[in-house]
């Protein structure tokens, strides 16, 4: 079921060109992304079981609580497939801060703009929801190089490192990215 | 009923001095704790409506899901009468981070060690359990200048600023405390 979404995800034009499809962006949360969210942070091979565990406890908690629960979440899909996801949401206690609390694609689209196409997504929306702060959390450790990179190339800007947050050695480094108000909330 | 345990919380001696009661900690939560939360919080005269309203939030995730909520609870009490609590709990995600929630002690008990007691005892538990760093946010905001002095008096250190946290002008200051390994746990 899965494989058919995903051939017929990719269209062949008459020159035998690969065209994508246009992403789709979905907002509501059924309980089947359970599974949708355990795949992508399994495929995206960047997380520990643990971790996966907790993504998929997010969109538990969001399923039990709904919007109360704070946990936005974006799904980019090609049809019915997931491609990746984001998880964010306003920072309970702050006026306009909003945390960026999980985000993940598919490996294999890693390097197709699909991250970036997400961020900005999730940006547009926050700024839309009177979202001024995005705050995105990762990890020191050599394998979320390309993550820091990622956020730094879009714009958030290094505030603070926790040391050895994680774990000895491991340190917790916050990015923030300042949002422009929208028109109506300069 | 509560005017009278507090009443009875004060022994006066033949000489007429008032002497406190010795204070009893308290693990367990019950569904009564959500009004003793609530109460220590407005006599605290620390807390927002909102922020109240958070720290019952804690208690009710604690009710719902137990130990697995991830929030400890400790309540210094005279008897039946809760003087000041603290929420604590480990961090997901980390080795040995844990984080002090939130901790209030009634308004008119500041300034006689009840804050240090609480905070020393969550400290004593914390390693018990095996945490290596404990983890206190606070606001930059002048209200909270005793807060800041507070924690550095107890050993806690400046970690990171996260500015316009909370508002344009209200950062995010967070402190740590590094704890000693317990004897088993070097």
């Amino acid at each position: 079921m899965e494989k058919a979404d995903r051939r017929f995800s990719v269209v062949r034009n008459r020159g035998g060109i690969v065209r994508e499809q246009p992403l789709v962006w979905r907002e509501e949360v059924s309980p089947g992304d359970k599974e949708s969210v355990h795949r992508i942070c399994e495929l995206s091979g960047f997380f520990s079981a643990e971790e996966v565990d907790m993504a998929v406890e997010l969109v538990e908690e969001r399923l039990a609580k709904g919007v109360a629960s704070g946990y936005h979440f974006l799904f980019a899909q090609h049809g019915d497939t997931v491609l990746g996801f984001a998880c964010y949401g306003p920072i309970a206690g702050t006026e306009s801060s909003w945390d960026l609390y999980w985000m993940a694609v598919e490996e294999k689209r890693r390097g197709q703009g699909l991250g970036r196409k997400l961020a900005a997504e999730v940006e547009r929306r926050t700024r839309l929801f009177g979202g001024r702060r995005l705050y995105a959390w990762t990890s020191s450790r050599d394998q979320y190089h390309p993550t820091r990179k990622f956020y730094e190339r879009l714009g958030y800007s290094h505030e603070a490192t926790l040391r050895d947050y994680y774990k000895p050695g491991e340190h917790l480094v916050i990015y923030v990215k300042q949002l422009p108000g929208t028109p109506h909330s300069p």
